[in-house]
């Protein structure tokens, strides 16, 4: 079994979720897609978070998923699985199966139906850690929860042993400095930035650990060298490589108009490089033709198909 | 079987879901809870909503619900079941167990994570409406699942034959007296309102047939009356009626100082008045005894405990 | 000069203010506009609100349009002017004009750049209104001004003498009805209610005393038909009317699709009914010509043109 | 007069007003604050921007401070003078009096009582623009003024040739890098960053050319130092100077509970470093004893006073 490194560092891309129809998994495409991102040299899988479209599939298959990854990675690196969820029971219930199956961490954001206010936060972290079996990770994605992780209540999540880090979704770079100035006093914990984008400030800059970061599904050898130029402090590399993964973000993530542009893109994309079905679950759906053409292009002057 | 009146008029409270624990009932109270708001003559029952706080509770006592429930009402009222889901796949499954249950309906809000645009609102609907066992409201409470219902996305859900009615919660009336409008076409369909305070608007005013309201759980009596006496135009007794509402509004929920205020009001009065526990499962807490003491105050002066 | 009622009520409309360019009245449409909305029985005048882009004019137009609607109006009904600022000292100026002009109050939002916490709008308020030379209204718009008057806010402004009423454009008629329980203890205080669609609400069951409605530009003997069915308690008249009016919020202010639509809209209309030009001061624009078209279907469904 | 670099590059602070009261310039705390940050070395001053509390003062005194301020600064640096106004005139009116001042560039955002869609923000500029007399440097605030400059409608102002720069005070640091790689194709065009936490991201991974940070008004050399170690790639000398500013933005500008904090703290620190009065215009107000003790005791442990 995989051990899971204090601080977790490098690359874990929250793994998209191959699907052939919105209860079924795409059982090739997901083993293609596993060996694809391993191979570029990530440093952990994150199954069921957002890009994962986690929300979005019945527990079954989120069960199945959890299964199968760690069936299949074999503890060639950690597994983090996603237990976010608006019912305690079901974010104990899913952590409890992620033990059983040998993953490593779970991942746990703010419950996201009733808006929570920070002491409210604060008291459900203080009840569902101590009831999870592995390490926790807190994220922060304050966009899609409505509720960010406020700084005071991580000053107090550091006094929960199980929690080890926390990856921050929020976007928000002055956020993410104070983190990394409060975290200073937890040089255990990892610290990971979610927007791809951010990377190589939250890397150079922050203090942070690496990234989760969806572009690494796709290409998962550009994030892995951005993350080791700005470990090695190598500027030159890191704004070449920095600036491949802002165009990516550019152009890839701006195709379709709607929130869901960015998860849409990233498995139009792994379509067309034959990696996987671009199947989505409700409330989304792959893109048309049109859209699938302007993937194409951009993957074409991305040098990411021929 | 209770049969379903098209529309479906009257008061249709959102029920308190009594707990002993985050995971087990409190079914000596949900007795008594029903039978406290069925003796005030509402017109049928709503579980598993907001102030059921469905998302909260795990799918086993949300099946466990709604089986009790139906078993205990026994056809005296409809019973509509929330099947709001991020997951496509529970929402369907839910419903085939509420239907089994001898639920009458189902009622449907957008999925809640992530955010979904109105292009993909209307697919969603006409993706998971066919699979529906039984007749189903739309919920809109834009404040907890980002999306709204557009007027535009309801007018296309007016073709959906399944579609029956529509709760807003949204507190928003210009936008109801605009779904008034269009519902006009519509004449078999329930337009119902969440918001107590603006219940007798609705009624009067948007040709509403009725409110979905939290505070039926506590006093149905004092809401079936509102309804009833704006249904008849009966302005003076409306005047008084809804002039009680707007207190309770302005009392009970306002204790504490978070957006569960009013669920948390709710249930510790209904632990006042002896009828069910006020367990909440995460991420709410019961209120502790100051605010307990402010909500009995309230009830005092309300009249409602002596 | 015309006494100013304890408490005004009636329809006070949002004047419109026609212009010929970014800096020049439209002086006759200006007074063809006056004449129109005095010959509907209105009880007062609001200039420079939002409606009348008060924010979008020069200060010396500002200066000039309120001397002129003084002097035209010459007492008939008591005017009204809108003293909204960023800056504290412009506040006092314009309502010092305003006074030196003859108008009879002002009318006064939370300053709208900066993000005032409500501790900061009480004291703004404790500071601002004691230097005005004339009774203040205040003026709930939250959508622009990003800030609203909270109730304890407004508990404390009760406190000020000067203070004799509110406007109220949240659009949220939960708050309206705690805000009419607020001020049963300051029967003296005008209760007003922006948004047209809410009039009929807001006069039936919360005591509001009037409506300060854009649509009262165009069509003034409606809402004050309106208001004074409402006022008598006429339900039958009130749901023709209201219904009326909900159709006009319905057409003529869905054109287009911006936040700018029911100005656009509006001032169209009024061009096309020729009372005065439709020139709109930057940021905003006239219609083009597939909107007029589409405004003027609507006037002519609407019977307003022929 | 000074020359306006293309593209400008360096610090250019957001110059905090010294009043005595809310229409009265501190002349003498005037004329030490521009002394005490020209001697920091930096790179030009932006007058009349949030920070400088421009939208709470009469314009009286905005007029005033530009003409103080650029006959002190004679030269020495460039002036950009803050313009953003909701009225076109009044915008027009300052860029005049700005000109005839000395100053070398104004300062635009979008207008901010009324929502402008993009297309209408096009248009607005469009407008505008060719009307000023002074380069401009567009200006994005979207916290405040409600409407970001969308990426597309930068593409469409880089086709107006008086548009020299934009200064980004979104805190968005993915539209930050878009926007760098959007600038590529206007070398002379300055991408200077508000949030001066961002300043080291924004220089050594967007292109940005400086910074326009508040907190340059305390520490001037502190940002220019940081800037200069930024733009040479002296990655050690960075980290240490970026902590510095990250524990300011921490702790300085922490202290109280609202939007307003930060504008207040770097008030009260120069008041307590004896350069200003720490009088504010309303809306806001001078921190009281305790805070003014924490800005204190933070200055303390800064090293900025003894």
């Amino acid at each position: 079994m995989a051990s899971l490194p204090r601080p977790l560092s490098g690359i874990v891309p929250p793994m998209v979720t191959p699907l052939h129809d919105r209860d079924e998994l795409d059982a090739a495409g997901l083993e293609r897609l596993l060996e694809h991102v391993l191979a570029g040299g990530v440093s952990g899988l994150f199954v069921l978070g957002t890009t994962g479209e986690a929300a979005s599939l019945g527990y079954r298959l989120r069960y199945e998923l959890v299964q199968r990854v760690s069936e299949q990675v074999a503890g060639r690196v950690p597994v983090l699985v996603g237990i976010t969820d608006t019912a305690f029971v079901e974010s104990v219930r899913l952590a409890a199966h992620a033990a059983d199956s040998g993953a490593q961490a779970v991942v746990l954001s703010s419950p996201y139906y009733h808006t929570v206010a920070q002491p409210e936060l604060c008291e459900y972290l203080q009840h569902i850690v101590p009831e999870l079996p592995l390490p926790v990770f807190l994220y922060n994605m304050p966009s899609l929860t409505k509720v960010p992780f406020a700084l005071e209540t991580l000053r107090r999540a550091m006094d929960l042993p199980q929690v080890i880090g926390i990856k921050d979704s929020s976007g928000d770079m002055g956020y993410f400095h104070q983190v990394g100035r409060l975290l200073a006093e937890r040089p255990e914990w990892s610290l990971l930035i979610g927007p791809e984008d951010l990377l190589a400030d939250a890397v150079l800059l922050a203090g942070a650990h690496g990234g989760v970061n969806g572009g690494a599904n796709l290409v998962p050898r550009l994030y892995v060298e951005l993350y080791e130029a700005a470990a090695r402090r190598d500027l030159a590399r890191v704004a070449e490589l920095h600036g491949r993964v802002v165009r990516i973000v550019g152009t890839l993530y701006a195709v379709g108009h709607h929130g869901s542009a960015v998860i849409k893109g990233l498995k139009c994309a792994l379509s067309l490089m034959g990696i996987c079905d671009d199947f989505m679950a409700e409330p989304f759906r792959r893109f048309r033709a049109p859209e699938r053409e302007a993937v194409r292009r951009h993957l074409l002057d991305l040098g990411l198909v021929s």
